[in-house]
């Protein structure tokens, strides 16, 4: 098995993706790992200058930065890291890419190079959510601003066959995010993709609402890219806050310095639970190619596991699984 | 001043509500507090069985239940308490009314009894987010699941006039929640949304995301009901979880019991600032009329902190406020 990894992609590139990369290869001696981007670049970062046997580099001269317009950029730049390591999956000579880039750019890499599933309409891009349940999936967080109830069904396929394969979930309960619990509420999308999702193969559960996201009452959450995004980002932002709250209250006098060395381990355990870089990635479902979006500011660990959830997609191979439970 | 409370709305009604009104009535002699419900029954709740001097009952046979269809139950049960506590506002015999109860028929209430404030299209349902920063307005938070740029506009300019004259925020800054930062980003309903803001006369400060809101970013966070429904719901479910999983790690063995005693104190302040109890309740902003909408778990305290935000709003003549910084 190959896997190219974007090597110039994400707020630590390309040290803290050489470095998972690394990781990776010695774990998984089996898999080929492919660090494209600027050459030159990537040896400096070369610890001894030599790379393991199952590490090679490709060349790709060119960065798309965060800042560039995906679409743009990925027509323009035809040798960016992104473009050709795409191309590497489309081509055969990678099974899987793997990205901490710009997300528009990885996505509209993947679409103009390797196009979509036949049945979907648009692919989504997935996230996993810590919860003291396990990690769920939400989908989409942000790929699509203008979903169809037909396309939130969609995701809800995706999403089980992915949470079935990858993540062990047997039987996953599927629910739409939504303002209230009962039929009926919502918005016009939500009101229509709700007797949709109902009528579907998948475990429809109904409605959730964002407060039971984070309690984990569904395994896969299905919603449109906006309210995705927004639910996403501020789980992330409220941990934030609260972890940060935490360490100046719990140390503000002597008497809670020394009852925070106590509890550390606990509050590290939680820390570990919330920390997304475990999951690595999520595939950007609907795609036909495994391609896998990390977190921007991804280090090694998120790398390394990345890679690892890529390795599983390919094993399993999940596009043809995606196919196969298609409607017909 | 007189201030309705509705005595029979909310998760602990009549009691709860009953025991903040009479906090309130100790505090604030100078304000008639009517307590509108089923007279019997709130009598039954009375220590002493007698009211202060400044607390009145107000019978009202009927209750609208949380899971009644809003609108239909406002029109059918016209001695239901949130009806007869709204009638009072028109009637001038009340200032302005407080209810923990069922939020889509306190707004069916409010629209049908007061209608709307010239000028505004659609109310919106304000909260209020802890923050480190203090509290920041959230609007809309599900009044409205179909906005159209001009009411986000609105909500803007009536989020403002309400953080200067009630939080006492001088020059409020005001964001549009969105998936990304830059100008061109999000929905077509943010993409229009963000010049009219942009030429309005406001503080506009551009795009806001999930994660920004937690951190207090912004002094008023302007969205469309579903996706302010989604931020504000989740951020409630993992700040719940994430409780929850503290006590149980910091407790889990003798040595991070102990270490729990020693730093509860600082875990108490943090949840004293997450406490939404601190911030009562908020007025459903749009209407001709003060109508304080309350959490539905809404305890004493919030009740009491309600009282209090209704007799500010009522004080500084909000309605007319706002009818004044509306454009001409």
């Amino acid at each position: 098995m190959r896997i190219a990894v974007d090597a110039m992609g994400g707020d630590y590139a390309p040290e803290e993706i050489i470095k998972g990369t690394m990781m990776a290869a010695k774990s998984s001696p089996d898999v080929q790992l492919i660090l494209v981007g600027q050459k030159e670049r990537i040896q400096t970062f070369l610890s001894g200058g030599t790379l393991p046997g199952n590490v090679s580099i490709y060349e790709a001269s060119e960065v798309i930065e965060m800042d560039e317009h995906p679409a743009n950029a990925v027509r323009k730049k035809k040798d960016s890291s992104i473009v050709v390591a795409t191309r590497l999956v489309k081509q055969g000579e990678a099974d899987a890419v793997v990205s901490a880039g710009s997300t528009g750019a990885q996505m509209a890499a993947a679409l103009l190079g390797l196009g979509r599933i036949k049945g979907i309409e648009r692919p989504a891009i997935v996230t996993i959510l810590p919860t003291p349940e396990g990690g769920k999936l939400i989908l989409d967080v942000g790929a699509n601003m203008d979903a169809t109830p037909e396309q939130l069904c969609q995701y809800g396929m995706m999403g089980s066959v992915y949470a079935t394969k990858i993540l062990g979930i047997q039987n996953p309960r599927v629910g739409l995010l939504n303002v209230g619990s009962e039929e009926g509420k919502g918005n016009e999308l939500t009101q229509k993709a709700y007797p949709l999702l109902k009528a579907s193969p998948v475990n429809f559960i109904g409605n959730v609402e964002g407060r039971d996201v984070p309690y984990g009452r569904a395994d896969v959450v299905v919603c449109e890219g906006f309210a995705g995004n927004i639910l996403l980002k501020t789980a992330e932002g409220l941990a934030g806050v609260l972890f940060q709250q935490i360490k100046e209250k719990i140390t503000s006098n002597m008497v809670r310095k020394l009852g925070a060395l106590a509890v550390k381990p606990g509050l590290k355990e939680i820390a570990r639970m919330m920390d997304y870089a475990e999951y690595g990635g999520a595939p950007l479902l609907g795609v036909n190619g495994i391609s896998i979006i990390c977190h921007g500011s991804s280090k090694a660990k998120a790398i390394f596991n990345a890679i690892r959830v890529a390795r599983e997609c390919v094993q399993v191979n999940l596009i043809e699984q995606i196919r196969e439970d298609l409607p017909k």
